[in-house]
């Protein structure tokens, strides 16, 4: 983690925060704090900048912050994909919050399993858990907003013509695809199906609003690791 | 996985491989083998193509197979990564197996911390286990030649310039670089460093052998997220 993530509650004083409970360990095992030791910080949504340590106790750790740089910029992305399995949502949404996406869509796919619904790390403290680690990973602040559709078709046919107005649809398919484009500069939306891909009505539900499959060639990586390929690409 | 990848030893004909003993165990989880199924295999280090389903018993599954097509062309990519911790170590080599990389070498640097040299998944079977996901997921059946050099100084002073004999040599760095030059044809070696990055030493070293410093931008990747999305941005 290279910069720590701060919420309003952690304030105890205007510029003094008071870091303890279960965000005291991380804080201790990753940025070993110590006396004067100065610290990247960032406000969950707001700017990032420096906390010296002032006070280092067992159970508390007190920085002296000054918060004057703006995050990252985000990425023009609307990620769409359909829902991983528990372990792998972890995982993307950590990835995708590093890399800057600040809009994630988790849908319903023929081949996404039923019992993925089901799972605790659909839970929004989970949810939060990760992308936390993301943005502190990227030394960003700014949350993304995170949900889920678990019907595919409502949510093609009401919702993602608004989610591509103004935006560059591409759809991620190893079939019939043209080479994912390169160095584009235009705000994107890219949806990632599940393991083994999308259907043919799902593409074809794709395509009939506009879409482009797009593919990075032969080989066909875990959605964790498409993800930063096909951003990392496109830009 | 995507496909599964045959040995010699499953041989028991010309034309009939059969599964048992723990590859079984993953064979039926992933491909639910069924009487006359056909299943994408491979060999190892040899041909693709399609194996039938020809029985099929709780402790044994045989399949008729038929290799024709060639495995994916492998990526001109040398990759020298900094050790990372264990977990994330089988991480970089199921992805870098996965992208087509066919030489990995996981060398000391400052900030390696020296325990990750004693894990067990430095171990052979353990390399073997994670190359294989990545192959069987990206359908490719050549395996990645991997090691480890545990001393920085030796291996950059007397082996590296081999490596980066008629190729780019790029090292992955967060400051004072150039932005990852996209759409590359030649061949390239690629060091990405440790978690808190190289040291300036080590960076020098680099440079000195004539190594370009590039970075993807503010944001700082893991290395299993930043090995996509920098080979994806360079071809």
């Amino acid at each position: 983690m290279n910069l720590i993530l701060l919420t309003k509650n952690d304030f105890i004083e205007e510029n003094i925060v008071e870091i303890k409970d279960s965000k005291l360990k991380h804080v201790i095992e990753i940025h070993k704090p110590a006396l004067n030791k100065e610290l990247t910080v960032g406000l969950v949504n707001g700017k990032i900048g420096k906390g010296k340590v002032i006070e280092f106790k067992t159970h508390s750790v007190k920085l002296e912050v000054a918060l004057i740089g703006n995050p990252p910029p985000p990425l023009p992305v609307v990620l769409i994909a359909a829902l991983p399995r528990p372990k792998t949502l972890k995982k993307v949404l950590q990835v995708s919050t590093s890399m800057g996406v600040k809009k994630i869509i988790f849908i319903e796919s023929w081949k996404v399993d039923k019992s993925y619904w089901k799972s605790p790390a659909l839970n929004q403290d989970e949810i939060e858990i990760n992308c936390i680690l993301g943005l502190e990973q990227a030394k960003d602040t700014v949350m993304p907003d995170v949900s889920f559709r678990k019907r595919f078709k409502p949510f093609v046919e009401d919702e993602l013509p608004k989610l591509i107005k103004n935006r560059t649809p591409l759809v991620a398919h190893p079939y019939n695809a043209s080479p994912c484009p390169a160095g584009l500069k235009e705000n994107i939306t890219l949806a990632i199906g599940p393991e083994g891909g999308f259907t043919d009505y799902e593409i074809k539900s794709f395509q009939k609003l506009g879409f482009t499959t797009v593919t990075l060639g032969k080989r066909i990586l875990k959605i964790e690791f498409a993800i930063p390929a096909f951003i990392s690409k496109i830009y």
